[in-house]
């Protein structure tokens, strides 16, 4: 907490769980679909499932054991591997899987971002470093109508956070170096790899990420520069 | 005039001369150093000329002539071929010459920029396709405060408009096809590029776009979908 904002020239957020809701908006989209299917699917327990086969994927191609896919294709494959796999996945043609699939790229603000980051890009440059591909990332910005002055996405260097590539594109792609950038995200894996790539972090608590039942890591951690209850917080921290 | 809005998904916005002032900030800083050091160079003549190199450095990449190189670069080398050929050239040392090269960079908005995209925003998605690199792009974005979705620079497939190349990066980093983008620019040899892949297009006045004294082109062209007088304009006819 000793970090002078003075020396940040560039804030890089994450976009999914970060900066927009990874959750209620599948679950919300799911319980319409049991509504309009007369199904009874624990649509909580599925976006989670779904989720952490997503993880997967990205590690594969990260590590090197798959080559790169978008990311469209990898919640695509892991919903059919969901479906596939239980009795009420017939319930679900092709094309009303490619039309749940669309549910990663609508997904709705958290209630201070809007205003958090238009109090940060006041002062700050902001970009989107993302996971999510080039087109889901844009779709979101504009559903959730955030003000960035830039969108990256690991689809440009076809890897996937914590990959060090990822971070090295932010440093490139905003012409600053890494210790004048604040990498912003609720993930801890990901500010850890930021901070190994030289970025400065913050962590912002999303109590709500994985739902009110979840059990999202809200824990303030001193590896980090800074530790934000939301984006309000961090911009009164930052002087902003 | 009678393509239907409706088919219109996406806005691709050239930045340099459409959405920025890409001349009176060069002359104000060009000025600003012949009071400094008592100098009475033509910024407005060498602006031009500096543009028109700028433009030669696109070419012979795009042609195949010379390697990708970053567009700091070309403006940078394009600044010594200008100054090393007069005599008050060596008034600027190579740091002075790094500094007016950032003038690119802080490019001010036309003064219906930030509210006519403002209202394009609300209906479209909105995305910069330019030839200014990733960190001068979002410098001239976050200098200018201008509302978009997306960042697009031909630095992301090394190469420039009008190469086709690049107009292929908006197709597939927005996940529009071809004929969903509407590419808005005030320069028709872009439009007409833009058209040719199978982009819309619109074309759009910017009648001081080299000065007071320039030559600006702002004829109305039948080959556009749209032809402007501003964004105000243009969100009018598009019904935004």
């Amino acid at each position: 907490m000793t970090l002078d904002p003075e020396s940040i020239r560039a804030l890089a957020f994450d976009l999914q769980g970060t900066t927009v809701d990874f959750y209620a908006p599948v679950l919300q989209r799911g319980e319409a679909l049991n509504r309009e299917k007369h199904l009874s699917i624990d649509w909580a327990a599925l976006s989670t499932q779904w989720r952490a086969l997503y993880r997967e994927g990205m590690d594969e191609v990260i590590s090197g054991r798959r080559p790169w896919r978008p990311v469209e294709q990898i919640y695509r494959d892991a919903l059919d591997l969901l479906l596939d796999g239980q009795e009420f996945g017939r319930a679900f043609s092709a094309a009303e899987r490619d039309g749940l699939n669309t549910v990663w790229t609508r997904l709705d603000a958290w209630p201070d971002s809007v205003a958090g980051l238009a109090r940060l890009r006041a002062r700050f440059t902001l970009a989107v470093l993302t996971n999510a591909g080039m087109a889901a990332a844009i779709s979101i910005v504009k559903h959730a109508g955030l003000p960035f002055d830039g969108m990256l996405s690991g689809e440009l260097v076809k890897s996937f956070k914590p990959a060090p590539a990822v971070y090295e594109l932010a440093t490139n792609c905003l012409g600053v170096a890494p210790a004048g950038i604040l990498m912003v995200a609720s993930h801890k894996y990901d500010l850890e790899a930021a901070r190994q790539f030289g970025l400065r972090t913050a962590f912002v608590a999303r109590p709500l990420e994985f739902g009110p039942n979840g059990t999202a890591d809200v824990t303030p951690d001193p590896r980090f520069d800074f530790n934000a209850t939301d984006f309000f917080d961090l911009a009164s921290q930052l002087g902003a």
